[in-house]
């Protein structure tokens, strides 16, 4: 076991503060990671303060890990000391049911084993990305190409394959319109994400506040939800909307701007049941779906789509010891667009 | 402009009456059709009472039609005197639109024109099959194959294509798990058809009261809502469910019981808005989604097939004058499966 300073929750709604946490010893098919940068999540928030339900604490957040490899062990064949890698929102999983064998880990019929705030095989809690160092299953690590800088690439981790995926899924490209509600830390790399790959992109925002922002971002329209015109003109415009948000939404109203056949997915989760008539998604066979992060080898697809197009999220870096600070700035919306932790200042 | 007999609702929830009504002149495409058999759909209930917001009356409900051509105008070129026939849930459409164009003009962007509870183009009231004749154009009309039976034949113009349009674009078949929620009208017929397209087949209805009837109608599986063990036992077995009641369900149970990537589709609306955790859709990308009847060309196809495969609905042939005692039967769930009105007693 190796000791290694961490910011964790001790209790729910607790306010996060530094402190010890171990490690495991690096296993044979380990590799141990010198964490260097680690994104602020919004759902590092929401189960911090259990809103998702009971939460285990203390918690140390953070599934958005980018870092170097500081020690491999002996079965380790994908990555060597000083490799650059990443960790995502999993560590591990059955390995052995139909999605897993698939690439589809995080839909693990056996559920997968979260970075942070569960447990792992041997029932031992697991313990994220705000910390010095983190041992991780080489099988659960990627590869950050040399193109991205690590601190850039640590919301790729999490948002950035939550948004690459749904994207990818549901056809996202050239001739393709796609929405994207909201425009925050998953929302800014949706619109990077869909318009790199060809799609004509519009932002769906409750304001106009950052539309200077989404367009240089690479958005084609941006439009606000706050008005109702927006509803009126956008009617039956969009081959897929996607949703980052996680405040609950007038369906209906989204739904009615796809074109027949097209889907409204959901990556944000808000807390609460959605109310929907069904009516929405029975005229023009519509679909409301939801999609969560990616398996491994996309998440590895990701990262190398967003090398090839110079895709980083953009970041405020931060010292940990504003974590609880930044956590409030999120709730409020007041990022642009990713808070990112210096793991040098754990 | 010529005169026939039928039986409206002439207002909002009363029961329906002997009238007569107006059916327009034979135009250049038109057929008219004398009625031999109408269907009683859920929805004739629905709208004669406003369920489902408001009406026009006096309504002639009846959207599942068949019967003979007996006159056709100078330019049709699809049908003869004498051909046997069919009309569904809409008789005209924009025919300009990208949907009308694509076959799909069930979605017409501007609004398919109801079978009844409509206005057409010249802005008259459109009326349904509980009647004794019926003018329709061509190119909403289709052909009822020699091997079914008119009667048979009439519920498969609403129940039939409602449930074979989803089970297509859903890829029913060989090696796919399909659940049909409810055993009413339009859930025998999704249980017959899916069992058709080589598709394995669970009814889930609330008791096992109809069970022996779900299992001789092709299903291979036969479930009781009304126990929890059920979402036990099936917890992530469909890749398909298509929920045919109009009861609100509990649709976090529901989209449990598909695997990653499955699909829940409703044919069925309830009047109310639904609650949904969307964590149900996110947990294994599923998509919750709807479908509305289909078009004229896959109507065509689905009686084809349904000729193919010998497939008729289950009915109980009533007289018009027992309309208003069926409705409460329905409302009851106390058929099996459809009632066709012989529109001789009209």
């Amino acid at each position: 076991m190796t000791t290694v300073a961490a910011y964790a929750a001790p209790a729910a709604k607790a306010p996060l503060e530094r402190t010890t946490i171990e490690r495991r010893e690096v296993g044979e098919f380990d590799v141990l990671i010198d964490i260097k940068f680690a994104g602020i999540c919004h759902s590092d928030i929401h189960q911090a303060r259990e809103g998702w339900g009971e939460a285990i604490f203390p918690m140390v957040p953070g599934h958005e890990i980018a870092g170097v490899v500081s020690e491999v062990g002996s079965g380790v064949t994908r990555f060597k000391v000083g490799d650059r890698v990443g960790v995502g929102c999993m560590v591990d999983s059955c390995r052995e049911c139909e999605n897993c064998k698939a690439g589809l880990e995080q839909y693990c019929l056996k559920g997968m084993i979260g970075t942070y705030n569960a447990l792992d095989k041997n029932g031992e809690p697991t313990y994220g990305g705000y910390s010095e160092k983190i041992v991780v299953d080489e099988n659960y690590t990627v590869r950050i190409p040399d193109g991205l800088s690590l601190d850039v690439a640590a919301p790729l981790l999490c948002a950035g394959i939550t948004t690459y995926s749904p994207l990818r899924h549901w056809n996202a490209g050239p001739g393709k319109k796609v929405a994207v509600v909201g425009l925050g830390g998953l929302g800014h790399m949706a619109v990077k994400l869909a318009h790199a790959m060809g799609a004509e992109v519009t932002v769906l925002s409750q304001s106009l506040r950052k539309k200077e922002d989404g367009l240089k971002l690479g958005a084609d329209h941006y439009y606000a939800t706050s008005d109702p015109k927006t509803f009126e003109e956008l009617r039956g415009t969009f081959d897929l909307i996607v949703s980052t948000v996680s405040a609950p939404l007038d369906f209906g109203a989204f739904l009615s701007l796809l074109k027949t056949d097209g889907a409204l997915v959901n990556v944000g989760a808000p807390e609460e049941p959605i109310s929907l008539n069904l009516f929405s998604v029975i005229s023009g066979r519509k679909t409301l779906a939801g999609s969560g992060i990616g398996g491994i080898r996309e998440t590895q697809e990701m990262l190398d789509f967003c090398a090839e197009h110079r895709i980083g999220a953009e970041i405020e870096l931060i010292g940990a010891s504003e974590i609880n600070d930044a956590y409030e700035r999120v709730l409020n919306s007041d990022v642009r667009y990713r808070f990112v932790i210096d793991a040098a200042t754990i």
